[in-house]
């Protein structure tokens, strides 16, 4: 399939001017984009999309969400932490089958894909239907599944998990990739975390974890060893492996340049984090340090959306704020941090930018919006003042997967009743 | 103009949860509220609009903004607050034409109709074109023109406003009321701040003003007056007149007794403080002391969009982590601060809530979208999971003045025109 966006706006690489162009895809790559690669003489696209008036940027990278957890978007807010885990979220995943999963995940992709985001990288349990929902909406996506070692099923996790490497690593057309999931230094003792990097090891994959996200947690490492969360998960040989490490909430100068120096990459979800009152990352201070940082919504009832241009925006206001400093996180670095960087931090190569040779992720922002006018600055705009229904057409790896803000690739009705009847069961389930 | 809106969701006063119901407008009015209020026997509406899935809410109150600053919407971002203000916004502001004002303002009421917003509270200049086009679109707006007592227009800002009241308060049937908008403690001095309270009295009118910002100001006038802001316009009597006080981000716990103890209302802009670094707003602590707090999105040029919505998710998030409490400013406590509590600061009576007797001025959100499904909670949906786009519907004084996201009462192709040409001509004089 060879596709051609004719005349839309560009943003230029590291300021905020913007060009003109053409983008063209071949296959699954980008082939021209404005000045940047060139067309072979005889080049004729199979189809042309009209640009005008929109503004073409990489598709965002959500470096950190638990997608099912749709199905219990707003289910349970304003309330203190453990109350909201015990008595509220953890009832109901106990309850979740693989169905509930895969249509809890369908909503997410559904969302995401309208929202703008063309990669995703999640943890959560019965993958083999998050990776099923993930192959069929077309999306791209580095999946792991969740691992707790202090529970009933710290074993068959790990089993499950070699599973889902063997038989998804790679799969949907290379969309998928399959990482490894131990889920907080606080539930993976020494000893299990050894068991994950060993099948790390087996399969050359890395590690998606959560870190220093509460202070809690920073209280009970401790306790336990001495250490901070990050100190510890360096001693335990973690970050010898490509590691992506959620929230890092709560850092010293000496985590930071560790990692830093073990090229941790850190996926900041400024929402969730406010949300539950659990801090503010030191983001200045990791980018400083050199450390990778993308950007993730988190799971949909820490949120209470998977709105990626929000997620800048809050990131971007956030720490000028924390900072006192206006200059804090400008709009063009909160858009690397929600595009190349997010890439970056989930280890894809030729994702997250536009670039010929690069893989055709990208969307259109309509800008014939009041709230888009005038057109001082695109960049500012986009981080500033944008929302996600200002996202018009979405495609993943070459492929249109929506269309004037109509998704292809999902049965909305479907997915919306699916969710409403599981969601009832589930109530009357807990109640 | 009698309206039937036929089977929405309802809010419940002071709880979560939703009924289903129907709205009855008769002339401005609300006539019937689900349960609440009554038909007469024989009524009959002349339009129907079908509520299903969607929800009723009250049209949101934007307590604090400059609309015309649309005009500079991006223009200048992540930049020090004074280069910003010196080397960019007042050079631009000080070639704005009555026109550019009318049209920026048009734009600014486009945007805001467009997300839900039914009342503004606005403080700039030309206001007269400012009220033409409050009038026209239909809005309801609090209208001050911005008097700066320490330059060449402290007088005839005054004589300006003496006959901005007499001309247009009460006007456009009601909707437009007029205020005095003496700037801020730092650019209005004793002297004049006693020329605008006699103003005040003369003409029974409240005052719009900024307060407590930034930390600049607060040292520039403990330098002055060897006090808080706050208490030196206490001590100078303006806090005698009905007041809304912008921003209040630096008080004291003896600066938030003087504005409980004088029914000072606060204009929170927690958007426009972060951008700009100002600081954090101590909301749960005025709350407490039994402040009228209402939200405000500032100007377009340091937010950078009108997004109600928007702001009551940035403030319920950000006092949440600020205070390290997830219960801090919970989901219903923002919905009121965005509606209710922000007419209440405008001392705007029988607005601002969906009862019978009260102006129909009020909102249908869509919720057949992804993003508000499933619905577990529909007013924590509205807090963190919304955005603007999902306005579907905006009825103003008994008047639709958007439908299915079309507003009937601006010519949008014309706005956009007319807002570009404008722009390329002060860009071009600013060079």
């Amino acid at each position: 399939m060879k596709i051609l966006i004719k005349g839309c706006y560009l943003l230029q690489e590291g300021n905020t001017a913007v060009s003109h162009g053409d983008v063209a895809i071949q296959g699954n790559r980008l082939i021209q984009v404005g000045q940047a690669g060139k067309l072979p003489p005889d080049w004729q696209p199979d189809q042309v999309i009209d640009g005008e008036d929109y503004l073409c940027l990489p598709g965002f990278v959500n470096c950190h969400t638990h997608a099912a957890m749709t199905l219990l978007r707003s289910y349970a807010d304003d309330l203190p932490l453990m109350e909201w885990l015990e008595k509220k979220i953890w009832p109901m995943e106990a309850r979740l089958t693989e169905d509930d999963v895969y249509w809890g995940t369908m909503l997410a992709l559904l969302e995401m894909i309208q929202s703008g985001t063309t990669t995703f990288c999640d943890m959560y349990f019965f993958m083999d239907q998050v990776a099923e929902a993930v192959e069929q909406s077309g999306m791209r996506a580095c999946l792991s599944r969740g691992l707790i070692g202090t529970g009933p099923e710290a074993e068959s996790g790990l089993e499950e998990s070699r599973e889902f490497i063997k038989k998804w690593q790679g799969a949907a057309d290379g969309r998928i990739s399959v990482w490894l999931g131990p889920h907080a230094p606080y539930t993976c003792p020494p000893d299990y975390l050894d068991k994950v990097l060993a099948l790390a090891q087996d399969y050359n994959v890395g590690l998606h974890i959560h870190v220093a996200e509460t202070r809690d947690e920073i209280a009970q490492i401790k306790e336990l060893y001495g250490k901070t969360p990050v100190e510890h998960l360096y001693d335990c040989g973690v970050f010898q492996f490509p590691t992506i490490a959620a929230h890092c909430v709560h850092l010293t100068s000496r985590d930071i340049s560790i990692l830093a120096d073990t090229a941790v990459a850190v996926a900041h979800n400024p929402e969730s984090n406010m949300k539950l009152a659990s801090g503010i990352a030191p983001i200045p201070q990791l980018l400083s340090a050199g450390v990778t940082v993308g950007l993730g919504t988190d799971g949909a009832s820490s949120n209470n959306n998977l709105d990626m241009l929000e997620e800048m925006r809050t990131a971007a206001l956030l720490h000028k704020v924390n900072e006192g400093d206006p200059l804090a996180l400008p709009a063009l670095q909160a858009l690397k941090m929600a595009t190349s960087e997010g890439a970056r931090a989930l280890r894809l190569e030729e994702v997250g930018a536009l670039k010929p040779g690069y893989k055709a992720d990208l969307i259109l922002i309509e800008l014939n919006k009041p709230h888009l006018y005038p057109r001082h600055n695109l960049a500012a705009h986009m981080v500033y003042a944008a929302q996600s229904a200002d996202v018009d057409t979405v495609i993943i790896d070459g492929r249109i997967v929506m269309e004037h803000k109509k998704v292809l690739t999902i049965d909305r009705e479907r997915v919306f009743q699916e969710v409403e009847e599981r969601v009832q069961r589930l109530l009357s389930e807990v109640k």
